[in-house]
């Protein structure tokens, strides 16, 4: 996507050296860092500076192909698998970084080309992907659409377009005339932060909302359609998200309002049955008790701002039953959440 | 309620002064301000050291009090009505707030000791209406229940007690064993302030929530009820509250978890037929911009947590429909949300 007039990925590689855009400054600073070594680039994954499933497969799969260029002709297989356990290390409940790790691996017992060429051909094809769920979510956009969204399912979470926002970029090439409400996305107000840097700086009209205005907005007739991400599915169409994604899909079923799920089908588990057999994430209650900000002198500051003493509970995640979802938005196409449809395109070949 | 061990409304007089507990200090400090003159009771209204519907008609009342105890003989009339146009400006759409000005206004034609007595009689009705609710709501509570909140409808919203946080203080009293889920309520997060800030102060087992979590939690079954205030009911028994309050009560809907709505009768509006008539402030985008909290060195400080140049939108109320509601916990009784019975009970004496 486009920055200041110049494209952008999320996280690319030239040379020897990896390039990620700061996650962690945005959005009061765009800036660009440089990993020069697999262990910076580690360290970017573990501080946050790239985040969401797609970019930290990306951002993995090069950092594995870094090892392989800086690994030393003496002791070169220990140097390998030692790397390749830190970079597993950095964040183990992400799916999509050992996948990505695996394949460089596999590659890189050929040669370094060929390991920096599957790095490359991960991130290419993480774009790819979510340039085909635009195209097929815009399909389902129609003019003059009202469309809500939910946390962060942008490009900053993938490698290019992301997956809800890319159907909204799509429809925006087009010229069709949109307006996004960006729900804020309490406790780390990735939607106030991230989704609505992301549109602004795409010049797609929108308002930030807290999260609690979606349902009233909805009942105003305010919102056509809902599109959010997703962190897992599985077989029956259960949806796991980030948490706040269930009230509004209950609110936008009693209202009929379309809500879809946008996601590459590497989002799909058939192992898992039902929603029931997710575990959900529990995080630090700091993120809910503090906030980080900009203050007046335009530093980054951070506040307590809850009741001092009393304890904060910060559930990561929830789970959307398939009844409320009206579709899947796949790169392979747009499916109803039913259970032979999706294992049928899970497992389909492109 | 007892702070600190001692005994405390939100707002009394003493002599010719007004004290009121600083709520814009709260939850990081808590302190008394002293409103010597009717001009400084004003100031206090104005600028939200007071707030809350129960509290603010209480604080006007002493106000317009003060005004007899301050008139001078010498153009006495004068002094009096335009006092009473200062008061009745400081908060425009804050009905108790009138009718506690012309109540004591009446008063004080009979003497300056009359207009004392009939402000101290509406506040102390108003705590006794709110120790009632609690009463009768409290039967609604089961042993080991969890319930959650929504915004502040506590004591400090009101004189005393509260509307929504009564019974709650009502089943510790009588030792039931209850946990309470706050919900931060975004933008302004009374709950996590000040919701957060009473049940410590009270040592009811309590935890703060992102708005976001509520739906999961209920769907999880941690929730057995919700207990939320009104600032306005209509003949039908829609009713606005905080926005926030209608996704809530769809999700208790959905999972059949008992949703109750606490207010005085006072909160009936009979002369509106149904929700779709009332009109729904839109406050300062700056309230979901910025957030205030205590910093690393203990003083309040502002921060910027959305992404800079993107607007916000701020509805400060919603409406929820009659159908999600289970019933409502008046100081005459419980009722469900029908129109005779809320015709009946909106005008019958107690």
């Amino acid at each position: 996507m486009k920055v200041k007039g110049k494209n952008y990925r999320t996280v690319w590689m030239e040379g020897s050296s990896v390039f990620m855009i700061e996650q962690n400054l945005l959005p009061f600073k765009f800036e660009i860092f440089e990993a020069k070594k697999y262990f910076d680039t580690c360290f970017a994954i573990t501080t946050m500076i790239v985040r969401g499933a797609g970019a930290l497969g990306a951002a993995a799969g090069y950092a594995m192909a870094q090892v392989f260029l800086e690994a030393p002709e003496e002791g070169r297989d220990e140097f390998i698998a030692q790397a390749r356990f830190d970079i597993e290390a950095t964040r183990p409940t992400a799916q999509n970084l050992f996948y990505a790790v695996k394949r460089v691996y596999k590659a890189g017992k050929h040669s370094v080309e060929q390991a920096v060429a599957e790095a490359n051909k991960i991130a290419d094809e993480d774009a790819e992907d979510s340039r085909s769920i635009g195209l097929y979510g815009n399909e389902l956009i129609k003019k003059n659409a009202k469309i809500a969204t939910h946390c962060n399912a942008g490009w900053l979470a993938f490698v290019d377009f992301g997956t809800a926002l890319s159907p909204i970029y799509m429809a925006k090439k087009e010229k069709k005339k949109i307006f996004v409400y960006v729900d804020e996305t309490r406790p780390r107000s990735q939607g106030a932060r991230l989704t609505a840097w992301e549109l602004k700086n795409a010049r797609i009209p929108h308002i930030i909302i807290p999260d609690n205005a979606t349902a009233y907005l909805m009942a105003k007739g305010k919102i056509d359609m809902m599109i959010v991400g997703a962190d897992r599915i599985v077989a029956n169409g259960d949806t796991a998200n980030k948490i706040g994604t269930l009230g509004k899909a209950i609110a936008a079923y009693e209202f009929g309002i379309p809500f879809y799920v946008a996601a590459p089908t590497s989002t799909f588990d058939l192992g898992t049955k039902t929603g029931n057999r997710i575990n959900i994430e529990e995080r630090n209650q700091d993120e809910v008790i503090y906030q980080t900000g900009m203050d007046r002198n335009g530093n980054i500051a951070t506040v307590q701002v809850t009741s001092p003493g009393s304890r904060a509970l910060n559930i990561a995640f929830d789970v959307t039953p398939s009844k409320y979802i009206t579709g899947f938005i796949t790169e392979k196409g747009v499916i109803t959440p039913e259970e032979d449809l999706i294992r049928e395109i899970a497992t389909k070949d492109e």
